[in-house]
């Protein structure tokens, strides 16, 4: 394997930092800066969040995704309480407990449903005899939908409007993780609120680390309510950075001129471009459809021992003998890599 | 004020990131590489350590010092444990219950001791009394000592071994807060490991972010039998960076050629060159020995005003009446600054 | 509904106190004795379970079934830790998250299995791809087998033994929920021991209060490495009781002339009539075998209805309409109560 | 030492049950019950204290003062929080940090204070300056108040007043740790109203184990906005007994015809009593005004030697060689112990 031309497939958080968002960290190296986000920078990003949204918000720069989800969720659910989340979602599979950890032990209420996505016919009648109000259950809280899900598919606006209004009727809070949501946005073309504030999210994990930034994701809240917990709860999770306008920073770029947009269509479409490339494919199968930009697909013996002595970096989903894989295309994907892969896969 | 050139003394992370590391940045950010720590950058730094410390050890990079901390404790203290203290700690009065939080709810024991540290016979005497082994009291289970301390005094070597001999004659481990560690070795002109881990230090939160570098601290295990539980306390935590060579690059760069001391020493001869300004002036006064980069000085009423209306960023101590500062000389403070300051003194 | 001649089979807890255990309340109830487990009764009580499981240990008396779970739990599992439970475990469904709470944040790894038992086989598979070692999982750490089930079937030795064995394999501790444990001693007619210690089995929530005590559960470590850490949590639980005589003597009784058993083979006896009589019925249905002393049974409506109406207490399992009902018997049931139930039921 | 003629001033749980609360138990153990609370009795007990109260309010069993206290407070603080308690407090140097446990984390505000006793000025200052809205600090929470104190003394009604006056100004909630509540009451002869909800205490902590109770304390809510929180808090902490009824009728007793009252008197004339004798000897003096049913005194060497050796019950204050005790009187103390105790000191 040739480590200096390396094809990037295993994650959108293996590809490097943006030079527009490098750019912007160079930028902001000037003087000094009071810390822990009493600078310009950080007050200038959230207000170039509520034109994004159209709304008025609060919104804190965290570094991790984990960070997002785990710290927002902390302020929406009692350690008594349930998050009701898909089996697949990260906060489930890939967080080490820390969804645990944040909200001080509350649980995680799995949930099934098609190509990642859940139902709200089916969380309705779940939550309809979750025990809400016995005091030997834990308590349903709160929703947590990924978008763009773990399987690569995409929730439409109408979609999330159900699964909010559905647990709202029941009382619960509405929690989005969108590490990959400029990926949703686009494959909806849709405005960011569509999905989000008028749709019924109350706090939305935005991811940028995937999409071409170095270490940051904005928690959103467009319900202001308990904005002013989650910065105690940030700072006792030691997520408050002392330099702060450095991530503040990542952030002003990545939503400046639409760059958050340019780069998840650019990934997504080298996606599709995948997708189509193993569509066409004797024998190569995808998962799920392919919304975003990832692309799940089962392949032959011999194209996957292929590509493990091939210069592609990429994970197996399962045991290797399955040749079920996941690909994911990133800002800086080119269709020369795509296509390289496709000739290896056949 | 004009902000154009506000000269920083408020603190060292008010200071911006130093070229060096930007230039570190800026190198690493070169193709692909695999997520989570498993790049080349961050295997190089911890064996780059392995020099500094001249013994071998476990070292993980995480973003703030708060983090370091809690983290660190978090794998030396079960819930029902106590942490020993000085009273001024930062663990104690600015990480707003991280280290109870990482630690299940353990009670951090507050210890009173001149100019900021801690005392092997006071603790001795504290410890002996602690009611180890009685079910009804939290069991001492740590030492943590600040290196700087808060106060800008510096423990000896033969200072820390004494507590620390102590501290595990009473079976406890012992944890070191160096945010800034590095202006203390300058201070004392030792090797790295002298004051660590041939001192009885069994993991150290070995600063950088105050030192330069823009967001990233070294939690060093001397002690490596707790190791694998810190990664995934780490985890858990959300401080396990998907970019982690852009957080490892910063370290590499910091320790290569002595980049830290060289910073560091830059700092303490500032506040050196200011320590002396003030002592030769009629109306201020020192409140602890100067030892590395800060300074504590009670300053006259007019002085105060003087400098509020100025352009130097800093920090009352307490209720401004009693016009008492701290003043913070950073990587790249210059002697004209400092002198601009002693010059609003008067 | 005549509220002075009640049948109860809602649960083995609606029922009262043994006059046997009473009666060992009054005998300890002479003079003053030191608290906190320090006192003769406390100490005795340790040394018969000994006897009773025929091999070294360490027990003690907490008052509720989820707070023997819950503290036993708590020190076989880290905080990033994960517990195999079946899905029907009271640990998940009746415990408002006490397993997450006194654990730290663990998280339940639900498991399905036939008449609420888990099977070795599956536990394998499941525990082979469960993520051990990988810094994004929760890691595996303890299984938790309820014996007497949630289906009221009991785990023979050999089971035990195999599931055990499966654990231990994977690194797994193994946990215990015993609050029915003296009615599958009885129904496998086997030593105690023979489907604990002897089957792998590390700590034991051993259950009094639902067969003739009032409240009490003694919590059983043959595996003694995690006591003392036990008697800190307990504490720290709010579980240690200062007047601990009262709570010890209960289990004095309880084991005393093989009380617990006695009262054990009647309730189960008095399972069988009911099962026996509703197995000849044209219009009822056992859900489960009945192993020991629970009967889940679905009825007609009209008995359903005629039921309500009586003076018998009972729980319906899921919605009215659906006619599924448990019928629990105690310790003072009578053959005539269950004469009177079959009777209404048809 | 004669262990069938002890004398008991160790503690007043040291003290066997009264009958009149055994005779509760007996009374109570007839026919079944529901479980959990969904008995009469425990309807009865609450609408007891109502009257006792002379206010609406919601009250709860539960079985250690521990429990009382920790779970009392989990409703009041955030993990982010601070509970401001006197050094002495039992919630700091007697619960192994349960409180910490069952808040998540929250830190105790440690006071001094003469006697035991916190003084509102003093408080007054200490808010001022403990950086509420500040989010690298824990944030002031709650007030908690002994009454009786561990020095044996009791606060006036005009001093809880003033206290939570002070708390409330400054946005804290105020909790009682009354678990020698009834002692204080009677010293202070007031109505039990007059010194709680009419002084501003939110939620109480109301013994009765110490009092001649087995084993309950009563969480009483005056505020009653959080009930509902404890009721899921207690469950999830496994304080929520099955067999609810032989808790309740402790406290159903207790209350009835003045009971607690009664026993409190005694114990606190035994009490002065026993002060009335130390204040006449040459060799011994009393640390602390003694004003409910606790002595604190300093004896001679000698007298410590002869107490040693007899029957008497009860614990040394600080190293044994200082000859500083603590004697307990206890709702059965005999005036006949009370002498014997006397002659022994001298």
């Amino acid at each position: 394997m040739d480590t200096n031309h390396l094809i990037n497939f295993a994650s959108d958080n293996s590809a490097p930092v943006a030079p527009e968002i490098m750019a912007a960290l160079l930028a902001v190296n000037q003087g000094p800066a009071l810390g822990y986000g009493n600078d310009s920078v950080t007050r200038g990003f959230e207000e170039q969040l509520k034109d994004v949204f159209e709304c008025d918000l609060r919104a804190f720069p965290v570094a991790t995704g984990t960070a997002a989800n785990a710290l927002g969720l902390s302020v929406m659910v009692p350690p008594y309480g349930s998050i009701f989340a898909h089996r697949l979602g990260h906060i489930e599979t890939d967080e080490c407990g820390a969804p645990e950890f944040y909200t001080g032990g509350a649980k995680i209420a799995l949930q099934d449903g098609e190509n990642g996505k859940l139902d709200a016919a089916h969380l309705d009648k779940v939550l309809s005899q979750s025990g809400a109000g016995n005091v030997h259950h834990i308590q349903p809280a709160v929703l947590s939908l990924t978008q763009t899900t773990e399987c690569g598919t995409v929730y439409t606006e109408a979609e999330v409007a159900a699964l909010s209004a559905t647990a709202k009727a029941h009382g619960l809070g509405v929690h989005m993780d969108g590490a990959r949501f400029a990926n949703a946005v686009v494959s909806l073309d849709c405005a960011p609120a569509d999905v989000t504030v008028k749709a019924g999210v109350d706090i939305l994990s935005l991811g940028a680390t995937k999409n071409g930034a170095m270490a940051v994701e904005a928690v959103v809240f467009f319900n202001q309510e308990k904005a002013q917990e989650f910065e105690f709860r940030r700072k006792r999770g030691a997520h408050l950075f002392s330099k702060m306008r450095y991530f503040s920073a990542q952030l002003d770029a990545y939503f400046a001129d639409g760059l958050w947009l340019k780069f998840a269509h650019h990934a997504n479409e080298m996606a599709s471009r995948l997708a189509a490339g193993l569509a066409s494919s004797d024998t190569a199968s995808l998962l799920y459809p392919v919304e975003a930009n990832m692309v799940f697909t089962k392949i032959s013996g011999e194209a996957m021992a292929k590509l493990e002595k091939s210069n592609v970096l990429f994970y197996p989903e399962g045991p290797k003998e399955d040749s079920v894989i996941r690909l994911v295309a990133s800002w800086n994907t080119t269709s020369e890599e795509v296509d390289a892969v496709l000739s290896l896969i056949g």
